[in-house]
């Protein structure tokens, strides 16, 4: 087993705890729900990512693990777990490059993908740029995955789904995914995924 | 008399007025409305219950009382005084077993109630595991009480309308009671179940 | 001239710049729009009142002024004047006895009396009891005033539209008054009205 | 090339990133959107704005430089750079006298101006007087502009399309430019903006 990323891993603990707090602040995180992460190194691929449960808006370093590409634990300050959806956010930095990973349960997401399950689609927006997409000529397309329990099956649905240079899917029923070179950009194209589909969902 | 729970009862006021104003900040106990409370003790049943009155953003410890499992006062540190509804909290307590109880008004709750006065129904969706819920599979079918002035009355049509494994129900035209073991469980299935009602009312 | 109310205005000033950016954090204030005032004392007629202009989440005591029961400027730490508002204020705290009176401009509110000019009803919904009115029985109506740009006509219109035991107005495409023994009864009520609107606007 | 501004510049991007973060927390400028200027001198002109990029709850006085008429980079303090929207910015300050510009993405605006292409008419509501507009009597018409990638045709429409006596308008699918004499009248005149486009969306 690769020893644990060490320095790296508490600089990104805490800077995962801070953004947990800040997506809570906006209501996207109830219940605990939802899991950042950022990746530590890429060969092998090493991730910082929220554990599994506690309160989305007060979580500490300690409660930030360290998982492989597989979602398995490597190591923790703390008895902190991850949730099974680590493994997610470990397929796409793999498959991406993306360097953070967040996963967010916002209502304007479940709801937009509830009107339109095949796929969200945008155009003549300039929020659009903000995902990198253009705001005019042709549209964007928000993947819609079906949610599974089985994150392998999901995982696989989700990666399928992808739409190049889009950096975000909705599962149904759940929430986003979005994710960018650093948590910075992950969290540009969320803020956007969201401001995106809550105006969808009025159309 | 029992004595009054001292030491129990301080850290519980300190953590209920702490709880409060988070609920508060939410808009969730608007108007001074809502009570909080955690178990004291079990045998004689004592709870710690947010007083009545009060701007429920700006209480302290010393808004915080004793009561018994009829809600009636054991101690306080003040001249505060429980509400008719510590009583339900009480009873709650005993009869599921939880450690802490939460009665919020929330707007997506009476809405949703009044949408689905028989009991709201979700199917399919990822945050009813928050309430220990499938996220798929059979539904889940959060009760909708009728109101009522008498708190013996309401209580009765309450515990008689609990579904067996959902830790909340909803009061048509007033709010939601949610539990748990501790207060953090108890929050994050009010969390839970205003997310779930939101989305329930927009559907 | 009534000399001023001294450290009665002081004080008085300071919890009203308080309460302003408590209001202005719910957005209920926003534009500069809205006043709050408290009676200094009753003979003659003397009122503490949010000066105009200025944004409200940003007032400080010398933004708060004295006037007497015609809203006339009695005394001032600044350059800082009444608003044409502060009229109302005083004619309300004459006939209904009130310590406080609140105008917010709330979207709730003015959804809620664009959809029942002729006045809002409420009926089974227990926030009614916050503002002293029964949660079940008799319906509670929440008067609505047409607006005008005359604040002797706005106010006998809004005095003539009183309803007895409801410490609230709507005035139409503008706004709320509420009132109540003091500040904290005021925001009392003005948040039961608020939280009545917006459930309003949905049914 | 006329030198900074120097002392003017660096007071005002501490003005403009504290606004900048009051706005964020609005939510009006999601995903790094939006700009916000302030006139710096009139002859020849030079506005400091807030530079492309970076989340705008985040900004320090380092985030804000010093361009000309054209919005072509006069001066800065760091390596940030202006967006092509400060061009616009410029020119409204040239046309209207403004002493500030704000530029926001609000989900409001972009909704009010989706369902009324032509113009977003208002009448008879208080708020209109917030704008510099008379509450009763004639209508105000906040006029909507096509959206463009080029900021030259942008704002060629914008200018075409300004109401007299009306300080701002909207970019369909995009947000809202407001301003005022100085910061805090922009500020004013954007709540105003947004207030109004709520309402009209429900209506």
């Amino acid at each position: 087993m690769t020893p644990p990323t060490g320095a790296g891993l508490a600089a990104a603990a805490a800077a995962l705890a801070a953004e947990a707090a800040r997506f809570a602040g906006l209501g996207w995180m109830r219940a605990t729900s939802g899991n950042l992460s950022v990746v530590l190194r890429r060969d092998p691929l090493r991730l910082a990512v929220t554990a599994s449960g506690g309160d989305k808006g007060e979580l500490t370093a300690a409660d930030v693990v360290e998982v492989d590409d597989a979602g398995r634990l490597v190591a923790a300050v703390s008895a902190a777990r991850p949730s099974a959806e680590a493994a997610l956010h470990a397929r796409i930095a793999a498959v991406t490059g993306a360097g953070s990973v967040v996963h967010l349960h916002t209502l304007a997401c479940v709801r937009a993908a509830a009107r339109q399950p095949r796929g969200v689609e945008f155009a003549g927006l300039e929020m659009l740029k903000a995902l990198g997409r253009p705001a005019d000529g042709e549209a964007t397309r928000l993947p819609v995955v079906a949610n599974s329990q089985d994150m392998a099956v999901l995982g696989d649905a989700a990666l399928a789904a992808l739409e190049p240079g889009v950096p975000a899917f909705l599962v149904a029923g759940h929430g986003m995914y979005a994710w960018g070179e650093d948590l910075r950009a992950a969290r540009r194209h969320a803020e956007a995924v969201d401001w995106l589909c809550a105006l969808a969902h009025e159309a």
